[in-house]
């Protein structure tokens, strides 16, 4: 589920027009051919996709795309008089710009999309059921095979006809739910169901043997009483006829499709991967550029090949060029790297401290802990649950453990479990990285601005968001010794560039902030380093016109009344910033706060009303009026009441 | 996972006084047939307790007791000198009373406490660690393998010595963190961990293979790589010898145990239900007064033949006299019922209703609906992500699904995934009962006074919770079809006294309330059965000292603000009651809107604070201040500002 964000390639990027995919697509060869050559020219594009937006997932677009374009142009039928419709879509969801290049090249989505990968308007960097034929949302990993079985349960109920196709990748396996969704899967039969792994058998991070080994597969899935059959998922013909052979199989069926994780990039390759470098380089983000133009090289050298043996007419691809981007003034705050030395540092200290990672190691900052202490290092898998629940039973065995993932992940998929643990008045701490809006490229699954609601109610949790790199050993200190019960540490992932600076001297005191700028007009509350930033350079703009004192409270379940009424002194507006939904962030907790202490402050709240938008970081805090200038017009009206 | 509520039973109860177990525990006969005796002996405590507190699960108690009592007897070891301590618990916590038994008979809880289950300061309807030799607390089912794999992963570290028993249910097996807890205890040979599958067969509602069958059990264990071996669970000397030679096996063990729920007592038995009977009537609630009676005398009996034929003393057995409860003046309102009844209508009006169950199709309100519409019935297990996954695939594709579950576990068991839904903007229903801190018999884990907080921020999701019977099918339609996204019905399952009536002609209007007493000095919002039935009486008590306008505000998460401000009026005070924690429940909701409207009403948050107490639901109510003597008091003072 990691998605670096890298950045967009600059110079020329290479896609294939429609035309070429016309022409292979019509070509009268056979039809595995066929698919092998669409697949290569769609993987053309999905990493022109990727490039160009500077961030999406590779590997895991290549290793399917054999298998999404023989469903796509072989396989998967539709009749709307017959009401019949066959589905696919991937749990994953990684292997979007994959899916794109094939549903673009055949006309189903405007080709032209393919310039818009992961910017407002264009394609969400994972699936959303707003773009045209796609089936249905991802959000965290091991949800497909239930959605599938609605679907054909819905099917059945309303008499429409339809097979189901579902790619699941192996990582994903790990996932409680998949199990749990197979039981009824086998005793409904449900054969209308084919699942296939895309068992490229690299994860997130590392191999997935190396993570949590998935066992005898087959074996696992036959005992839960599903039809499962093996294929190498880049031998077109095998693959081809299996899924040919399988209509006639009335049960659930499993595929395994052993595939390679970059597949058609010899570099990008997993099997390329060197035996003493555990983490893959393509997961997410984007190549650099002399990757990228090696990438292309390749597949337009297979690409041409193909096309040559078929003897096709003129191969046509196309460029574009892109400008170099301007690097900013001042390297941005990393929160990310400032927490992976706090980490080192803390655990270091304290052997009791253990550090429960579920396959996000590299984007939480858990691998300079796991190198330096790897017996205080437990890799769980993506497996949020299980994490969370070994994390209790430490604790009440005398270890403080603290459990990583990404902030839209872990606190909604372990949600009770991160309760069950907090109703044992033990102390584990959650640090939940990736929160907040932007990245605003991977999409409403990863845009994590519900999380704050999930669990703020939880008994004893004290939850915390940095606002820059200063202040996030002050929040693990915090969560590690300052509190007696267990802590939440909200991290923003993407790299900001950060305007003010703490006092010296700061330190962190319960429910309290600190101003980063004066002002009487406005008093605005905030947290982290994106809406206390874009806040200050609001205020900053405002000089002279409305005085802007902005308040960085890194607190988001807990305010001091006395503190926070003493702040507001006799200011008439106070307007509370929200990185979250409009409920049950910050703002309610300090308009409330404010309701009870029996403020004459009228508030404002900031927040986000809707599902998140995709695209890039300013289009999406412009989008949602989260930005610097939108907030200087937002605090101007408040002064003016 | 159900809690039916029944009452206590009147009349002579009877129960083994602690000097009958150390008579057995000491007599000089094989250890299968001591520990049969003192199983017997402990089913007679059991019973007694179940049958003092009105509640608790007789089945699952009766079935594990003979596998409890030989951990107890025969196998734990502690030796705190060696570092070394073997621990037992259940992951499924319904058989607690069966273990309280155990634990008072062997002098590790006071022998006294078993005249308490169910009290407040008594012993909890669900494991907590509050209580001594309670290793870990349940939550929903399905995390105890997690957590003994964090117990002995902390062993090691800390370089302590023990094997952890964790017993979990069957039904509790479609859970899908049983898999997922399964794949690493493999890969790290927790080979300390033995894990009992008290496996009767029976859930819930109805047979295992009725609701989700498991299948091959065995074959599935086996191929998440453990060991596994299989016993009949009530054979003492065969369990005996198993559990003697799982000691040389140096691998992570699960040991299935064909079980009989309620064993012991024959009508009690499941294998003695009617093959046309699909509910077993033994799993929670207390057994009527002929039904005690019956099964104290067969106990008796049995033990009585044990007891003699192994020569041992006189048997004392003592007994204690429950007066008669004088009945309700009237017959309180059952929302549960009343839900039931709008369901039936509503699902037999609109043929693309689908009605979705987590086996608690009874306690929920859902059976007549599915005798009446099979069709439109489906059944999911203890599986909620599946559930509501399904839910999302059936509203993609046509369907408007229901889901039923506990609120306490659908919302955050299930928390991403109803947020998953909501991002496909298609309409799911989740109702979710037993809401709210009472029933205080079952405990934390089934008081669920944090669901409103976990999912009120899901975009589109309204929610509601009807306060009283009249309420429940506006409630319902309005979740269906008066909204256009999804709805959260929220619904309180114990029967309450409800004092007052809603007006003639009442509707429900989005974010509006409607006043139930007058009164100028407070206005009181609250929602629901039991709180605004203690507001309605505390304000009936200070009427002519302190004018409270009680207001029913059914909608937890959206309030009309200028309803609101109109409601206050002049008021200087604002009483919010939260069955839930004071975070984020409908008080911050109010509070926040008053803040953000520039009232100058000062707020006061009647909610909880810690997590709930265990007791009747008279002290529960007491105990956090939520009682009408209690409200009274603080709308008293909060009139005095």
């Amino acid at each position: 589920m990691g998605d670096l964000i890298g950045n967009a390639v600059e110079g020329t990027l290479t896609f294939a027009p429609q035309r070429a995919f016309e022409v292979a697509r019509s070509a009268s060869i056979p039809a595995p051919e066929r698919v092998a050559l669409f697949g290569d020219l769609a993987r053309l594009n999905a990493l022109y996709m990727i490039a160009r937006a500077g961030s999406g997932h590779v590997g895991s677009s290549f290793s399917s795309l054999d298998i999404v374009t023989w469903l796509h142009l072989e396989e998967l039928r539709e009749d709307p008089e017959a009401k019949l419709q066959d589905l696919y879509f991937s749990s994953k969801g990684h292997d979007a710009p994959g899916l794109y290049a094939v549903l673009t090249a055949l006309g189903k989505l405007p080709f032209e999309s393919i310039h818009k990968l992961r910017q407002l308007g264009g394609l969400p960097g994972h699936p959303d059921v707003g773009t045209p034929h796609i089936v249905t949302n991802t959000g965290s990993l091991g949800m497909g095979i239930s959605k599938a079985k609605g679907m054909v349960l819905a099917n059945r109920r309303l008499g429409n006809e339809g097979r189901v196709f579902v790619l699941t990748g192996d990582g994903e396996l790990q996932e409680g739910q998949i199990w749990e969704s197979l039981i009824s899967g086998a005793n409904k039969n449900l054969h209308e169901i084919t699942v296939i792994v895309d068992h490229y058998k690299v994860q997130s991070d590392a191999r997935v043997d190396a993570t949590s080994s998935l066992g005898d597969l087959e074996a696992k899935f036959a005992a839960f009483g599903w039809h499962v059959s093996r294929v190498d998922g880049h031998d077109v013909p095998r693959l081809g006829a299996l899924l040919t052979e399988l209509r006639g199989v009335m049960r659930p069926k499993i595929v395994i499709a052993d595939t390679v994780k970059g597949k058609g990039v010899s570099f990008m390759e997993h099997t390329a991967m060197e035996s003493d470098v555990a983490l893959y380089r393509f997961h997410s983000g984007a190549p650099d550029a002399g990757s990228y133009s090696r990438a292309v090289n390749e597949l337009v050298d297979s690409i041409r090949k193909r096309w040559e043996a078929h003897g096709l007419p003129n191969l046509w691809l196309e460029t574009t060029e892109r400008p170099a981007i301007k690097p900013p003034a001042k390297p941005p705050q990393r929160l990310i790297g400032a927490y992976a030395d706090a980490l080192l540092a803390t655990v270091k200290s304290n052997p009791k401290l253990m550090v429960l990672d579920a396959d996000l190691m590299v984007d939480t900052g858990q691998k300079p802990s796991r190198d330096a202490c790897p017996d205080q290092f437990l890799e769980c898998g993506i497996a949020e649950m299980d994490m969370v629940s070994q994390a209790g039973g430490m604790a009440l065995r005398g270890l403080i453990p603290i459990c990583h993932s990404f902030a839209c992940f872990m606190p909604t998929r372990a949600n009770e479990h991160i309760y069950n643990n907090a109703t044992e008045h033990t102390k584990v701490v959650y640090v939940a990285s990736l929160a907040g809006c932007v990245p605003g490229g991977p999409g409403h699954s990863h845009q994590s601005v519900r999380d704050i609601s999930s669990v703020a109610a939880v008994p004893g949790l004290v939850m915390i968001e940095p606002s820059c790199e200063a202040e996030v050993p002050l929040a693990l200190a915090h969560c590690v010794s300052g509190t007696k019960g267990s802590g939440y540490l909200r991290l923003v992932s993407v790299p900001w560039d950060v305007p003010f600076t703490l006092p010296e001297g700061y330190s962190l005191e319960e429910g309290k902030g600190v101003a980063l700028t004066e002002g009487d007009d406005v008093v605005v509350f905030g947290y982290g380093p994106v809406l206390l930033s874009e806040a200050y350079r609001a205020a900053e703009a405002l000089r002279g016109e409305v005085g802007v004192k902005v308040v960085n409270l890194p607190w988001l379940n807990r305010v001091d009344q006395a503190w926070l009424m003493a702040t507001v002194g006799g200011a008439r507006h106070v307007v509370t910033l929200d990185n979250h939904y409009r409920i049950g962030g910050q703002g309610d907790l300090v308009a409330s706060a404010l309701a009870v202490a029996g403020s004459r402050a009228r508030v404002h709240k900031v927040a986000l009303d809707e599902v998140p938008a995709c695209g890039t970081n300013a289009e999406v805090l412009g989008h949602h009026g989260l930005d610097a200038e939108s907030l200087a017009a937002r605090f101007r009206s408040a002064a003016k009441g």
